[in-house]
């Protein structure tokens, strides 16, 4: 199944999707209408009936709605958690640490599976099982696995000479954790995962809040 | 300063405005242009003159540009980085023990004071000098120490009831690790951190490439 048809956003509200469609077969039901999910995860309608029909390969029945079974396949497919995804991590401090830790990153079918670190103190060492490589091996270790993702967790003024060896070295999708604007060639995707942005709009929030009162 | 004129996306930008013009003045600059930041982090131009403009009390100069020691100043300011903003998290599982150890929220200005988990085995334990209490007690601790901001890293199944409970105990503003839409009234801030989401965009991109190949 081909998916050039499914839009960014399509695929940014699968996990959405998928959390409250694996909810309803829980509850034993095996059809869904658009409209009632919509209502459900205050959606907007056209959108969630074009989402489904997309990603739908009967494109449900005008009566009687979506297959979930079905939706929960495809989407799972559409958003590549079936597939298992290898990946290198850039930057074992803090946030690395964590993100290695993490066990929750393989029901999404990525598996990191080796970092790097400029530290000497950290290389050779390992974090959940993964050995930290001196930073001069991601080249050579990305091509002997064919690595793909590159997670980048350096600080900000790191982030973009990391960001060229990775690319250098056949990485095609990099996760950037540094808030920091990454320039790559056009068929590099860098998706940036900006902590500190969230950070800044819950305190702009109680800010007018409490400013508000 | 008011900041009832700045936008959720200059807010969002701020993180990378302030990340370069550190940079910058690290080189012993002292004036920037907004063309000049524009093209080296690849924005619009018109944008980022706004966004500066909102953000300096002097408002730059035509010919000159604007200070970068008083836009740095100001930006930390409308991030609330100055500000320490006290949190609980609930949900003290992978995600949420990452969380607790993640040692780069304090230049942020966020604070997680307490940890809530509904695991007696994990009730009364201490991660990273965080305790952790059982999910009763999450109305008792916030009012005393007046928290404003929670953080949920529960299964997407459990966020919806974490969050009641979290609004119910006066927290204005949730930052939510789940893969889940959340219902709140209007005055609440959800701001969400969807990393299943991001997970999909890479396994999307890297299956078009080899597809494409």
């Amino acid at each position: 199944m081909s998916d050039r048809n499914i839009s960014k956003q399509t695929i940014r509200r699968i996990p959405i999707y998928l959390q409250h469609l694996k909810d309803l077969k829980i509850k034993n039901m095996t059809i869904i209408s658009a409209p009632s999910v919509a209502a459900e995860l205050k959606l907007n309608e056209v959108q969630v009936r074009k989402d489904f029909a997309a990603m739908s390969t009967t494109h449900g029945k005008p009566k009687t709605g979506f297959i979930i079974n079905e939706l929960i396949i495809n989407m799972e497919s559409f958003a590549g958690y079936n597939n298992t995804n290898e990946a290198i991590l850039v930057g074992a401090g803090s946030l690395g640490k964590a993100l290695l830790s993490y066990k929750g990153f393989e029901i999404y079918g990525l598996d990191i599976v080796a970092a790097f670190d400029i530290d000497s103190r950290l290389t050779g060492t390992e974090i959940s099982g993964k050995v930290i490589f001196p930073l001069t091996e991601i080249n050579e270790i990305s091509n002997k696995y064919n690595i793909k993702i590159g997670i980048i967790t350096v600080p900000a003024n790191e982030a973009q000479k990391v960001c060229d060896v990775l690319v250098c070295s056949g990485i095609m999708a990099i996760w950037n954790f540094a808030p920091v604007h990454l320039t790559v060639p056009a068929d590099i995707l860098v998706q940036n995962e900006n902590m500190a942005a969230s950070l800044a709009m819950l305190s702009k929030h109680l800010r007018e809040h409490i400013e508000g009162k």
